[in-house]
Formats: C-alpha cells, structure tokens, sequence
C-alpha cells in the first residue's frame, strides 16, 4: 500500500502518438493515435481518437509521483481571471477513519488552488456565452475531426438524431453548443494536467469509466493503475467513487496523473468522515467536502439534489427500492430529519462553488430504477423534472450541467428517457448507466447493459457509464475495467455509426477492407483490442505464416468465401459483369436476365 | 478421435426436471426446470423453459452410444402417413476422403428410416392447414406457457410487436400460426429424439447454436460434447457446419443425441463429396445428398437458392464481396458455368423432399452483407425478393419454412431488415446471424452482435444465430460456446421482454426480489449462469457465510443502498407514506410537500 504505484506504459500495437496543431490557438496540440497499415495494402496510416493520454506515448517521460504536465497551466492563467489561493487546510477526516497501517504515501507535489477572483466565472460556459472561444474548444474541435480535415468526411447517412452534427467540426461549434448548454467541457481549473473533452449528443458519444476503493478491498496503487488501463482502452472521462479509507489521498494521485477529465460523488466521502452514519450529514460539512474535491481539481459531480423529501414515498412500493447509492444516503437523511434535503435547499450556494472552479454538475438520478419493474415510474420521472429545474438554476450561475439518467430498462421504454430528460432539462447532454435491458444475467450485465447503452447513445445520449461483469457480485478487477471499456467503446461507436457521425464509419470500412484483403495484422491493429483479437486468432493458427494466410480456421485452406469473393471480383472485371449490374440498376433493379439463361 | 463422447450430465443449481402433461394427448409430457427458492422467502419455486433435454435429468439414463429416446415415434407412426424404407446406402464419400488413421467409430444403434408415403405430406403445416392439432403442437404450447395455467400471466405490457401473442397459448393458436406459415416446428420424422419448439414471432424468441468441425481442427466426441454443452446454457436449436471429414458419422451421433432440432447446409458436405471444387457440384448428387441427410434426420436445411447469377454482380463493388460460405460455393458455381443456380432452378424437386421427411427451409441469405459498408445493399435486398418467390413454392408443396438474414447491420438500418422481410416473404419466420453493429471489435463479436439480435429480435425476429467471441478470428472452443448461447439468450429475452411476451418478466422480477431481499443464492440460481454469477461474487466474498450476508464489495458493510431501502420502506410504513404517495398520484403527480415543509 505504501509504494508508487506501476502503471502500464507503452504504445498500443502498430501505433505512434501524433499530434494535430490549433490555428486560432498555436500552443493547441492535439494527441491522436496513428495506426500504421501494411505498406503493400496502400492504405495510408490510420488516425482514431485517443484518450490514453502521455502514457501510450514512447517519447514522454511518465513519473508518478511527478505527475503529468500541466498542459492548460497558461491557457487557465492567461484569461486572468483565477488567483492562487491558500486553500483548505487537509484534515485527518479528509481520508476517512484511517488507522496508522492503513496510511497511504502521500502525493509529494502538491501545489496550491487556483480560484476564481471575486465576481468572475472561470467556466467554459460563461467564456462560450461571452463569445470567446477558448483553447479548450479549439482542442475539441479538432479532436473531434479524429484527424480529418475540413472537406475530408464520409457521407452522412443518419437518422433524425445527430442532424445538426456538421461534416466537420469548427471551434464556433463547438463554442455555440457549450453556450446553448447542449454539450459540457469538464475542465476543473485545478485540473490542468486533463486533455480538454467534449460530452454533447452532437458530438462523438463518449464512455465513462467508473473506478475507486471500498470498505472491502483494494488499494492506491491499484486505482491509479486501473486509471491507466481504463484510458488506455479508451475511457473518455474516469470516475473515482472510493467509499473506503484515504479518500483524500487516493484523489490526489488520481487527478496528478489523470489526462482525462475525474468525476466524484462527495457524498461518498461525507459519509466516511461522518463515519458512515446518513443522519450526521450536514450542508457544513457536505460544504467543505466540496470546496476539498474542487481545489484538489475534480471536473465533475454527481449531485443528487433532486431526491426530494416529497418523492422518497413513491418509492415504497417498488421491486428493488432506491439502488444508488447516494440517492439511498439523501432518502435516509431526509426521513431521519423529516426535512428537505440540503442539497435541493442550498443547491444556489453549490452552484457558486462549481462557478468559481469550473465543476461540471453531474446531476444525479439517485431515484433510479434497479430493476425491469421499476423502469419509467413516477418516482423516477418526478425526480428528472426536478433535475430540470436544478439544470435553469446551475445555467444562470454559469455552471456546466450534464444529468444522469438509467439504469435499468427494458428496451421498448428507452427512448422515452431521452425523450423525457431532452424536454425536462433544456437538451443539456444525458449521461446514462447502460441501461440494462433485463435482470436476469448477473455475471453479464456489461452485455445486457451494452443493448441498451447502444440504444440510448443512438436515441442521443451523449456520455454512458460503463458498467461490468462484475456489477452487482463483487468489485471489478484489472481485466473486468478492461472488459466494460471495450464493451462500452462498442456500445458508443455502434451509436455513432447509427446517428450518422461524419468519419464514425471510416473504422469500420478501414477494418472490414484489411479482413477482406487478408490483412490479419492490420486486422487486429485496427480493432478495439489488438491484443484480444490476435490471441483469438492464435489459438488454433499460431505460426506467424499463418498471418499471412489467406484463409481462417473456420472455412479452412480448401474452400473460403473471401477467397471467392476476389475470384468473382476478378471474373467480374473479365467478363464485364460491372457493366450488367448497371443495366440492372438502370432497368429499375429488375431481374437482369442473360440471355439463353432464362429459365 | 475413436472413443465414445463423453457428456456433461448434471442438473443445474437448485434445480429439478418436471413434466407438465397435455390435456389433448395424454402421452404429451413437456419437459420444464423448476428452480427452488429459499424457503425462508415465501417465493414459490420458478419455473423455466428448458432445452437442455434427459442431460440434466438425474433420473435419465444417458447412454450415447444408444441415443435418446425416440419421443416422438408414437406419434409420427399414429399419423399412418409415412412408411419405412430401406433407405439410401451410405457410401464412403459421404464422409469425406477420409483417410484410415481419421476414422470415426460408427453410431453403433443405426435403423431404418421413414418417409412419407406416396402423394402424403408428412409436415406439420400440412397438418395444421387440415385442422389438425398434433401432439407436436400441444407439446409447444405448453412450453411456451413457461408453466404458467390459464389465466396466470402478468400484464402485458408491449409495443405493435408481438401484438398477437395470446395472455395464455393455446394448441390450437399453435395450429393457426403453423397453417398462417407464421410459425415452424422442425421436426423431421427420423428425428423423433427432438423435444417440439416453435420458432415464429409471436412465441418466444429462439437462439440457435452453431457446432461443427473445420479442415483445421475438432473431432466427434467434441461436437457431441458442444452440442449437449450449448442446450444446456439454452441453445433451441443447433446447427451441425461440420466441413472437415466424418461429416455424416459425426452428425448420426448428434443427431440421436440431440433433444434440439439440427440444421445443417447441404452444400457444405456435398462440396466435400467433390474434394472442395465447386465447378464440380451438380444437382445429382447434390439431390443424393439431401436424402441422405432427410434420412439421417436433419430437421432443417440452409438452401441458398436466392444466389441467382444475376445477382452476383451486384456484388462486385462491395466492401467484403460474398461472406456467406453458401452463397460464394454458389456464385463461384454459376460464374464457372455461367448459368442460372441448380438450387433455384431445381427448388420444387428440393421441396418433394422436404415434404416427404418434413424437413424445414431455412433459406440461407448468400448474399448477406459481410460489413457495414455493405448492409441493405442491392445485392441483399435482390435476394429476399427471391426468397419470398422461393417460399411461396415451397408452401404450395406444404413445406416449412424461415428466412435467413444478416449479419452487419448498423443499428438505424436494422427495422427495414425485418419489415422487408415479412413483406417480401408473407410473414414467413425470420432467423438471423447477430447482426453485428460495427466492424470494429474481433473479438468482441458476441456483444456488437448481441446489440443487433437484441434490437431485430424485439423488431420480430424469430431465431436468433449466436455468435461467439471467435467469428472472424477462429474455431469457437468449449468456453466461447456458452460466451455465446449466454449472450444470445440475454439478447432473446431482452427482446422477450420488449414485445411485451407474457411471462417473460416474471424471472426478472423474481431475481429482482432475491436481489432486493439479499437471497445471494437465489439470485445465482434464478440467472441464466448461477455458477459465473456465484465465481464473480465469490471471487471478493467468499465465505458461505458472505451469502448470508446484507451487503457485497460494493459498498461494503457500512452504507448499502438496498438496505438502506427496507429501512425506508418500514418507515414508510409506519409513517404511513404510502398514503402521501396516493395522495401525491391523486393530486395528477403534483409535488406533494408536507405541511412546514416548503422551501
């Protein structure tokens, strides 16, 4: 427990880190990861999105206890409107109950908070209603592009969902959805070391991976190598929700070496200073939790301001309750005190806190459904309107806002969530867990969870929770982060692909060319998991020949359809079938008949 | 490769085989597994459809070597329309160019088998389009009651899908779907061993398991061991693509075992019978080979008779060509002679054959797309219209029949899949392979697939094909078998529950209680895996006493949500909030706010 944690370091499989310059701003440089395809394929290198951060990059030198560069240091300082305060003085109760051997090393570079001055907003939000884009946008934009340029995008072929994404991504577009409050850019200003994100349902759908400590196990340097792995797999932002003991110090480590954007629930951490006990709670001390997480640099919270005293009732009745966990902890204060909770009375004062550090909310659905049974019900429903009302009060403070939605929920009733969260809280991006489309498959609930996440990412969900195999059974370890993230990157590429996002299916097409080429390496090298991919293959055709085959082990070497299919590419070309299909479409897709062949 | 398979033959967790008799046919005994819950509970014990036939019976006597009982004789003889005959001699092609050392031991109980008599339909849409009610007929809809009696079936809660599916299904509704062509029973009259079920969207969806060696690798106790391995996770039905050599020994010793109906693609072993050359192939023995699989007992057969030489330039400027094994055997054919299919131009003699053993159509879709670039293309859309010529012909001829479908499909573009299938083909029962929605994931292809099956099975998809973690990458093993019957029967009960079927919620909500109530080991025990749900749980908590316990590694002992639920439902309870819910739901869903309590 006592030692700098190890973290997985290298590039992925074929790849090298580039980075794409900004215009507007000359100190934008914008990783991305290029894949490098076979020479004799002719297809020039492959650019995807990269959120792994400096850690998949060969050439940046990583220490831990260092941290990462602090990459929005002046892009922060030179809009002059943070001072560098003292801050809050850390407290023992700030990592929990901890006894001596359970102590963690602390992070040995600490540095002092940023604030906002008096009267100033430091979020995105109040610079993109200000008109100004900032670098953070800029970075976004081009990100999103996934290294295309402006007149480079595939054509569009969506639905009514993602109309308005443009075949490219400019800076104003992304500075006009950040001020409608359709899409966030969590960006802590004590978080300098995170490579600027975008969570908007016009924007590519991004995945969230939850990871943290509990009562029960796990320690430091695991989380901070779950982090790392979780990224490295294409997590978009990472969620510390440690319940256990060093809280504090484990954040700490988290945020230093995060390049994603780090999202907490404070309330869990209330709750441990308060040593587990909901009736000890109290807007003071929930106050200073929060003022501890935003100087420490957290870009987001999940707020779970719209448990209401009045909706706990219509919960009574149902099949599995309150399942989240910090909607559990409000029911449980709210009825010990018979009294309003201090979250939705003092929700005003929390925004001022977001304001002057640029915390995004994460309002949270604490009233969610646990189960098929309870999917879409009034308590569920009287909560999200209540969020929408908390969503107008966070927007006049200037205050980025996303909302969390759920959960569990057979597929016929998924649209009405995004259907009912986008009327409620004024189209302010959704973030949802899953959902699960059934209960019955624990041990597999990444799966039931995926359908349903696809689902809800296409109807325009912009972020989704991943949840793993281990939901609901135990704690994830090393390889179930791995498994929910692959699954998740499916779920939120599946979605891009059916909203129609410009260049989404460029992957696919690139994938799908080398599988039919018998390109095996580059194959695996442009799939999600490289490493899964040629293992699989290696199983029953491990020599290295056997990349090179143009056959599988599932047709054999006598017979394979893609072999076929050149021969009849080739036949084609011969013998001018091209030409015949183009009498068939000509002729109004009817039956091109050879003639002699008619029959 | 010379020993007798050796099978899996246990009962599940907690659970014991029970029959429910009919009340038309005496000798009707349908098979069902009933879970026993925690005394303690007051929960009943749950009831569950159940494939997995005399395997996880512990009062069966399994003896491979024997082969199942032959459940059906009785009936099929009753019906006085079919005759023994001496049957087609088996030669040594059929198995291939079997060399000695590649042997397989011969099943050692073979018979004699049946076939209709002259000018007789032996076919269950015969039967039914007479009025007839067969003890096939009521077997099915037993099962599909899922135990539940008249009058005992939880609200119907659907969409338009399955808008049709009775509260409770009776023979005779079985009957009417049967002669509408809506629905198939495959049962071949040599494969009386086969426990009836029913494959058409207004019943359960189905998943079908696909096993079979390759040139590459597997022998025959294996296949046997995959078959009773995939019904016991939940396969409907299985289908034998062996392409290697034994082709007909391996599949003699699956069919006598198996209580699934088998399918199988004739073209793959008569392409075998050819050393693999498929200019070789001709309509004899092609014809020679239906009959003798008729024989053998498969009760259906993948024809891709829409592979229509016209159609085969259509794809020549796709992405991936023809992925189908079938369909390129087929085009390679009519490209090397440059005439029309001998499938399709000899359909009406392949229907005299299935109609005299009642071997079902699955009519394969050769020119499925094989990428995204490439779903609902013309070439695609080209064949279904063949297709829905093609079972117009084969109803004339009182065939069977189910229509394959693809394969790749971006999840905006599934729905027209399904509604130009029922539109071309009369509604005829639609069975797909996934379909994958992205390319990117080798190795992941049961979740991008799940996504699909999930989605077309709700939109009114019958049957679903699995599709393991090794498609694209490598011969599925032992453990990527039960990956993906798991996966598939998340993504059919998902669809289940989305149509509304009756009954299909109650094991979820009965899991649901478990969960909510703590009973660790029902939870496992109701889940379609109670040993990886009990492994996962285990792996963070495992002493027997953790399962009594009121709490998981989640949130540890401290603060859990679903405790602090019964807190407040007993204090809602005694604070009488329920009525403050009524109150709140009388008042139109106002916010109710308790008197001194407003903010």
């Amino acid at each position: 427990m006592n030692a700098v944690p190890k973290v997985v370091a290298d590039a992925l499989p074929a790849s090298r880190k580039i980075h794409v310059g900004g215009t507007l701003h000359a100190d934008v440089r914008v990783p991305m990861r290029q894949i490098a395809l076979q020479p004799a394929s002719g297809e020039p290198p492959f650019t995807v999105y990269d959120s792994s951060g400096p850690y998949t990059d060969p050439d940046a030198r990583i220490d831990i206890e260092r941290g990462l560069p602090q990459l929005r240091k002046g892009w922060i300082e030179a809009r002059g409107d943070v001072e560098c305060i003292t801050g809050r003085a850390v407290c023992p109760e700030d990592d929990g109950l901890a006894s001596a051997q359970a102590q963690v090393l602390s992070f040995p570079n600490a540095r002092r908070p940023l604030r906002a001055r008096a009267g100033r907003a430091a979020t995105q939000l109040a610079y993109a209603r200000a008109g100004i884009i900032t670098p953070e946008m800029e970075f976004v934009a081009i990100r999103e592009n996934l290294g295309r340029r402006p007149g480079e995008h595939t054509r569009r072929d969506g639905q009514d969902w993602g109309a308005s994404i443009p075949p490219y991504v400019t800076p104003e577009f992304v500075r006009a959805e950040v001020a409608a409050g359709r899409a966030i850019i969590p960006a802590n200003i004590n978080h300098p070391e995170a490579e600027p994100m975008i969570i908007g349902r016009n924007f590519l759908v991004k995945i969230n991976a939850n990871i943290g400590n509990s009562a029960v196990s796990s320690s430091m340097a695991e989380e901070v190598d779950k982090l790392v792995w979780a990224i490295r797999w294409g997590a978009d932002t990472v969620m510390d929700l440690s319940t256990g003991r060093n809280i504090h110090t484990i954040r700490e480590w988290i945020l230093r070496n995060s390049p994603v954007p780090i999202g907490t629930v404070p309330i869990y951490q209330a709750l441990e200073k308060v040593g587990g006990v909901a009736e000890e709670l109290s807007w003071a001390m929930f106050r200073d939790t929060l003022i501890e997480q935003a100087e420490q640099g957290v870009d987001y919270f999940t707020i779970h301001a719209g448990v209401r005293l009045a909706y706990i009732p219509l919960t009574a009745a149902r099949v599995t309750g309150i399942v989240s966990r910090g909607g559990s902890i409000m029911a449980k204060w709210c009825l010990a005190h018979h009294r309003e909770s201090f979250l939705y009375e003092h929700f005003e004062e929390i925004c001022e806190i977001c304001r002057a550090y640029d915390v995004s909310f994460s309002l949270g659905d604490g009233l969610r459904p646990g189960s098929i049974a309870d999917a879409n019900d009034a308590a569920q429903f009287a909560e999200l309107e209540t969020l929408g009302e908390l969503t107008r009060i966070a927007w006049r403070h200037d205050c980025q806002v996303m909302i969390e939605g759920p959960g569990h929920v057979p597929m016929h009733k998924i649209k009405e969530n995004v259907d009912k969260q986008l009327a409620c809280c004024g189209e302010a991006p959704f973030y949802t867990l899953g959902p699960l489309t059934t209960d019955i498959a624990p041990g597999y609930d990444h799966i039931t969870s995926a359908i349903g996440a696809a689902m809800i990412g296409w109807y325009g969900t912009a972020m989704l929770c991943y949840v793993t195999p281990k939901e609901h059974l135990g704690l994830p370890d090393r390889n179930d982060v791995k498994t929910g993230v692959i699954t998740y990157k499916i779920a939120a590429h599946a979605a891009d692909l059916a909203k129609g996002h410009p260049g989404a299916r460029a992957r696919d097409d690139a994938l799908s060319r080398a599988r039919f080429d018998f390109r095996w390496e580059d194959q695996f090298n442009l799939s999600l998991d490289p490493d899964t991919a040629c293992g699989f293959h290696d199983e029953t055709m491990p020599k290295e020949a056997h990349k090179l085959a143009h056959f599988c082990s599932m047709c054999g070497p006598k017979f394979c359809s893609m072999r076929i299919s050149h021969e009849v590419r080739a036949q084609a070309r011969e013998q001018g079938l091209r030409e015949m299909a183009e009498k068939f479409r000509a002729a109004g897709g009817q039956l091109y008949v050879p003639a002699g062949e008619e029959n």
